[in-house]
């Protein structure tokens, strides 16, 4: 069993571990607390793929003060040498006397080995403490690694009667500057964004993510340390060609297509092609493509008919909807080309995860009801 | 200036106050709370129209008690003989002290003269103390005495693509029961309900209140204390005839027309014709008529296209939007039939006042936007 004070450092490596947020791609966030008696002797979370991991850098603050210690961390040290030597072996060797874990690695390579190999060595060792707060930490990670596809957000603006654009086209703008604001730090969290090859021939978008833009996210991380998403343009039928918005900021591009295209890109996009499904591209192998690549976070930012297309192939895990204080009427445009319903039951059935108001404008977080 | 005393004083006036709420149209809801030195001596409420004002009842509660004590009254004491004497001079007999109220009377027929009789009595007199909640407990009755029209709350409910009902007309249930009920109680507020013709010929409606659906309201007055609001129908076209379910319940109903009807209504039943505006039922007028009838706040139940009238003749003061956790796609019937906007700017531009979860559904209160 956990005490209080176990929570509460457990609470403070969940803490450590939100520093990875945005840059530990394709890298899960996990943040580590070393405690000494009643005293915390180091404390590290994991940055950027390819650095320590957060039990590296806890236990060089720590130094001698591990031994005889407990590390608390939000997911299972690992037990393999990838990019680093594994973290179970280096707890080990500074003679750390209980691990606690909020999670067991969904890392099939780990899955329980690294907490068996801490165990085999005399440690104390548990898990399971505040498991919900650390798997919410990595919702993208934990998916691929149990299903391989990545974690699923597709983003919507409308008025509150459900319209995203005036019939003329114009829906500039129908959400306010904060609720702007928070779509980039969506963008900033997500390792690609998808967006349609009609949106991209409509408004020539960069898709990209501005430091400017991110508000009080700004203080996360200097201007240097963001990492562009990458932007993954649905074009089955391969009819954009330079120039384009998209090329001229950094970040690689993505162009997922059914046909070949007859133009030249530059260095930064790549294509990847595949069987056309319905005459379309197929989604569901878009999207494992994207786990294989190690993408855990990806923001479906689309309009009616892309993003519909995404809900009815199941391929979403969160809908985060903003809503702006406005009505604007039935003969504007729609959110969602669904198919015509013949019955209630066949309607799309969420539930709110998560309601506030982002400046004037009200943001819904829905999943899937649970039944 | 008042102390925290006063205020919490005044507060527990409110309080008393909302023992009225469904029961005192078309009088506003009036606490009252008389206090001799640090003890509540007398406390009452305005219940029913006709009956004791909320001064005499805590006047007899305190008998002599009152001498030299403070009332707290929510409204400014009443000054002229309507259905019983006037309030100010019962407090002047009575000997109080001072007289603090939340707020003037907007009645011309009192509009400070309550205040003046009792400060010429040697009364001290002040007002304005949590003004805006007393002001919040009669939003119907404060806007009937000051522009003559009644407050209108036009209620919507759809899925949170803003969708009222499928294709094929099912819209059985969008919103769950606790959202149903919730609008129960919207309308067992309300002096009125507003709906259309075709929505009495498509869903044959009571449009009633129903005691055993007001949730936790229910313990709030008993079956035979629940007064029904005017049922309104608009039928431009005097299309309506009986049988109907409206016919079936308790209450009054008035059918607002602009031609003649060749059917027998039975007594409940009256008709008010108008001029035709545009050809249908002239909403302004119809509204002043209801002022003039003593309704203070109005709920309109209507489909896309009167409710949409409303907005545009701008005959509206707070939309309440019950959303459900659904998506039902484009496909499926809107919410508003507002004409089309060429830009931005014309869409209603609105903020939302209240936010709040029933059951599993969202409940937005809608009003203008403040510049």
């Amino acid at each position: 069993m956990f005490s209080t004070i176990d929570a509460q450092h457990m609470a403070r490596a969940l803490q450590l571990a939100k520093r990875g947020l945005l840059t530990t791609r394709p890298n899960p966030r996990v943040g580590c607390v070393i405690v000494r008696g009643d005293q915390v002797v180091g404390e590290g979370a994991h940055l950027k793929a390819g650095e320590p991991h957060a039990e590296v850098h806890a236990l060089r603050a720590a130094g001698d003060a591990a031994r005889g210690a407990t590390a608390y961390v939000t997911l299972e040290p690992c037990s393999h040498y990838g990019r680093t030597p594994p973290c179970a072996e280096a707890l080990i060797k500074a003679g750390v006397a209980r691990v606690v874990a909020a999670m067991v690695d969904p890392n099939p390579q780990v899955a329980g080995r690294g907490l068996k190999m801490l165990q085999n060595a005399g440690i104390e060792v548990s898990h399971g403490l505040l498991q919900a707060q650390a798997e919410a930490l990595n919702p993208g990670f934990i998916k691929r690694m149990r299903t391989g596809f990545p974690f699923v957000t597709i983003k919507l603006a409308a008025s509150v009667d459900g319209r995203t654009a005036l019939a003329n086209g114009e829906s500039k703008w129908i959400t306010g500057p904060k609720a702007r604001q928070d779509v980039q730090r969506l963008r900033a969290r997500c390792d690609a964004i998808i967006t349609g090859a009609d949106s991209v021939l409509i408004d020539d978008p960069s898709m990209n993510v501005r430091h400017s833009q991110l508000g009080h996210w700004q203080a996360k991380l200097e201007p240097q340390q963001l990492q562009q998403p990458l932007r993954v343009v649905i074009d089955g039928r391969a009819r954009l060609a330079p120039p384009l918005q998209l090329l001229q900021c950094e970040g690689e591009i993505l162009l997922a297509t059914t046909e070949e295209y007859q133009c030249q890109w530059p260095e930064a996009v790549s294509t990847w092609r595949s069987a056309p499904h319905n005459g379309k591209v197929d989604l569901i192998l878009l999207m494992m493509e994207l786990g294989k690549r190690g993408i855990n976070e990806v923001l479906v930012e689309a309009g009616a008919s892309l993003a519909a297309a995404f809900i009815k192939a199941e391929l979403w895990d969160e809908i985060v909807l903003y809503q702006a204080p406005k009505l604007m009427g039935n003969p504007a445009r729609g959110l969602l080309e669904l198919p015509e319903f013949a019955q209630m039951t066949e309607a799309v059935s969420l539930q709110f995860n998560d309601i506030r108001l982002v400046g004037g404008d009200l943001r819904l977080s829905l999943t899937r009801r649970e039944r």
